[in-house]
């Protein structure tokens, strides 16, 4: 009765920076690329969010990059003697880190004449060997070496310089997501939901509590018995990279929901 | 001349969740654990995001609780089939998952006669040997097992508890941090940073640029002549538990910086 999911590679992000373990700076890199990769049929297995520590960097890229098909990084590549990420890749693989002809040359046209300060020269300085990812808006590139791809952390930089990379990645078979939207708290749904999952082992089923406060609350929300004056709600996520099978597993829930006298929506396909 | 950082408890965070590696939500815990484990001295070395699979968990917390002195947990702890951190956390200790008497009497007490259906009554379940980490949000507890502490993962609960547990917890020295802000991008600056990181080893010194559109900019940011009309600017952040070392890099920095005619604000210590 169950199929195996399509074939998808896997990913892991490593999120570099102190400012964001110390709470100082939000991290905002992370769902974009996790979208991103969504949308190509990349499989995200796992982020990890890492100081500016040499040995940790290169003690994480070297378990990362042997369990994943795919490791993207963010941060620390730009001129100060804090960004480190260059470098430490540049060990990770055994290679130097030298002065790149076409980063020289790409920063050499985009500063004033003698603009290319030593410390923005810094910032041309790439693992040999790699291949670099073109930033559209500062210039100073991003790099790929094996199945490693090194990107800035400013929010701005690191989309621009995901949306050059990943046309260049081979992807799998996109996961698509169905959500059936319940005005209930998800205990309520619990042994429904289980049953289900039972049966469509081969798709992913979690649920999703949210809180509506009551002015919020959509008049035709009006649940069960139990629960009709509640602004607790659930999203119920299927998730699969079979088409027919989503469909099946909603129509499933539906009718198990519908049984139960638990009102629902579904939210379109995405 | 440098004098050691003085003593900070150790953390790890592991956020759990299919949902976020996915995309579909947005991580919304981690700065804010980040946050108030730096105000009670507890240096938050790492974390992970990992998907709702028991082996992964298991896994991650086997490593992180032997290398760091606490590790926090969010996610996977409510009524249905895909919250599974309970279980793994019991199996990661050896213990058995079973019905706490605590948490019974906290959710008998909560919900209406008959209420602690049998998907309510999962939320009771938790390993032998836990304290039990109390929830004023909507009751059903989290818990800590050795060093780990195992929180839920919707924001508003998450916080709640954070802010229930650490008062418990044995904290260290605080980091102090101190800005300074340049209306500069940061390459005008690396040369300046990089000889007083030099003479203050023992106080952390990162370079974080940030872009400002030209209708934000301060008319008091002229700059220096290189960068008058730039948008761009640099904040640098000096970080000790050491106030009077804090208080002598800071100096040492703005005395250099004022040498190279570059203007500056320092910000509030904070």
């Amino acid at each position: 009765m169950s199929t195996n999911p399509l074939p998808q590679p896997t990913a892991a992000a490593v999120i570099i920076g102190n400012e964001i373990l110390s709470g100082r700076t939000v991290e905002g890199n992370l769902n974009y690329l996790a979208k991103k990769l969504g949308a190509k049929g990349i499989h995200l297995a796992e982020a990890r969010l890492i100081e500016d520590d040499e040995a940790m960097i290169m003690a994480t890229l070297n378990e990362l990059r042997r369990r994943y098909d795919y490791v993207f990084t963010s941060g620390g590549i730009g001129p100060t003697h804090d960004d480190i990420t260059a470098l430490a890749v540049a060990k990770t693989f055994g290679v130097e880190l030298r002065p790149d002809p076409r980063a020289v040359a790409i920063l050499t046209a985009h500063y004033p004449p003698g603009g290319l300060t030593p410390a923005r020269a810094k910032m041309t300085e790439i693992p040999v060997g790699a291949e670099l990812i073109p930033n559209p808006v500062s210039k100073a590139p991003g790099f790929s070496l094996g199945n490693v791809h090194v990107m800035a952390g400013v929010p701005d930089i690191f989309r621009a310089m995901v949306d050059e990379l990943l046309p260049n990645l081979a992807g799998g078979a996109v996961t698509l997501a169905q959500t059936i939207t319940c005005a209930i708290g998800e205990s309520f749904i619990a042994a429904e939901l289980a049953a289900i999952q039972k049966d469509f082992p081969d798709v992913q089923m979690g649920s999703y509590p949210f809180y509506r406060p009551p002015s919020q609350t959509g008049s035709g929300s009006s649940g069960d018995g139990s629960s009709s004056s509640s602004p607790f709600g659930t999203a119920l996520v299927l998730r699969s990279t079979d088409a027919a099978r989503l469909d099946q597993a909603r129509d499933a829930l539906g009718a198990s929901l519908t049984a139960q006298k638990i009102p629902f929506t579904v939210e379109p396909r995405t």
